[in-house]
């Protein structure tokens, strides 16, 4: 196991962890988030990969949650761009499908391409893969799965449409997780930092925080507060930044940082992530 | 209809709107998010409710994006505890169970307990309250459905188990939204701002964004950027920021923001929310 994803064979986990290594590395799956951070843990597995935000959904402070819990590096990041595919059995037209197979977050993101269909039933499924391994199990010749181009290819069927997703801007960041950090950050389109800090909630204590980084012009790439539970008045921050933690002035930043929160955790340096297209391959 | 929430009844959308308005009002389903801003807007419902951030799956995305797409105004929130239970027919014993009805998300967040029954197969549905019907009119007594208290009010079932969810700090924050906005918006934990603002991406913009608060010792409550798709290097950023736009200091504030955003919007001034356990009745 040299890459751990969680879900099925043919997940946006496995298609990220493709786009990302290439044939270097194989990407093997695990049932659960908390699975990927373990089999790296442990070294059953070299490197990790998980979702981390979705452009539509937000960030998935669960994984956040598990970097902190865990002692992790971020080596890598990566931006997918997320398509559904209306599949079939093959010699099955569209116009006998009366009922669709897929997970309802799938179900969800395809909503205005179904309402055109309104006599169409939904079958809800544990995953998108499962929905096109249904259908074809059961030799189903009025029913359709939304899924992955992946799994498409994978159970040999056929896509009946195709990116019938309603938000052409759907996309996912994926992280690329190791037991050890990158020495040498800088990637084609730069280098970036996470980090997770937290600061009592006096008026002006976020902007003296921001106040490292703009002294330094240093820029952000991202921020999000969230609420630490049980603590009134106490917030969470993500940050990333440009830049990578070997860099003087980073490295001064952080230090600059510590001085002013009540707790701060570095959780990687590495390029910059790109967008990609999933590249999907028969297996 | 007089406040619009998305989903079926006894939905948490539901619970929140009785938490928020008592008997005052009373709420109606409409099938989606788009359907609360459209009755809203076009006056068919006085009051709409919508969720806006979970405590674990972070901010809705969607939510924001219609929020800016209409011209409602937030006119208060409220959090909302989300507790899950083990729902059966009456008689069922929990040892009987072999198969549990729920949607994917709900089952997601009741992961520790089912890990205790392996055996246990699970079946997916589109809403946690349809889980609990189907179980009812299938007469099954070898099923149980992970729901809302509500639900099992509602269809008179048995509860096995309660507050089965892995993350007791799992919450839900709800908006209130009106055609119209408040004329006075403190309540007893005081008001709150929301704006969404945009700066171009030149190291310090978001930094200089902020001085305009902390120079007015102006507290924030929350902080998230979001790339804005087909723009690089452009970003949104959701703020939510103490006091209220007819106090002079936050008036101030925001005319000075305007100065050095490329876009700003104030969506309302409202009293802070506090935090509620949903009070199941009969009805």
């Amino acid at each position: 196991m040299s890459v751990a994803f969680s879900g099925q064979r043919g997940a946006f986990g496995e298609l990220a962890a493709v786009e990302f290594f290439g044939s270097a590395q194989t990407p093997a799956p695990v049932p659960e988030f908390t699975d990927v951070f373990e089999a790296v843990t442990k070294g059953n597995a070299r490197y990790g990969i998980i979702p981390i935000e979705n452009s539509l959904a937000g960030s998935i402070h669960q994984n956040y949650d598990l970097l902190l819990e865990n002692n992790l590096f971020i080596i890598g990041e990566l931006y997918l761009r997320v398509s559904h595919y209306l599949i079939a059995n093959k010699g099955v037209s569209r116009r006998r499908v009366a009922s669709v197979y897929s997970h309802p977050q799938a179900i969800a993101q395809c909503k205005k391409y179904l309402r055109r269909y309104p006599d169409l039933s939904i079958v809800p499924v544990s995953n998108t893969a499962l929905a096109v391994r249904t259908i074809q199990e059961q030799k189903l010749t009025d029913a359709a799965a939304i899924a992955s181009m992946q799994a498409a290819i994978d159970y040999d069927m056929q896509v009946l449409a195709k990116r019938i997703e309603d938000n052409p801007a759907n996309m996912t960041r994926f992280l690329v997780l190791s037991r050890t950090q990158r020495r040498k950050a800088a990637g084609e389109l730069g280098t970036k930092t996470s980090i997770v800090f937290s600061t009592k909630n006096i008026p002006g204590a976020l902007f003296k925080a921001l106040s490292v980084f703009a002294l330094r012009d240093i820029d952000l790439f991202k921020i999000e507060s969230r609420p630490v539970h049980g603590r009134h008045f106490e917030y969470l921050f993500y940050l990333d930044f440009s830049g990578s933690f070997y860099q003087e002035a980073q490295k001064n930043a952080i230090n600059h940082l510590r001085e002013i929160t009540t707790f701060c955790r570095v959780l990687g340096s590495y390029p910059r992530g790109r967008l990609a297209e999933p590249e999907y391959r028969k297996r």
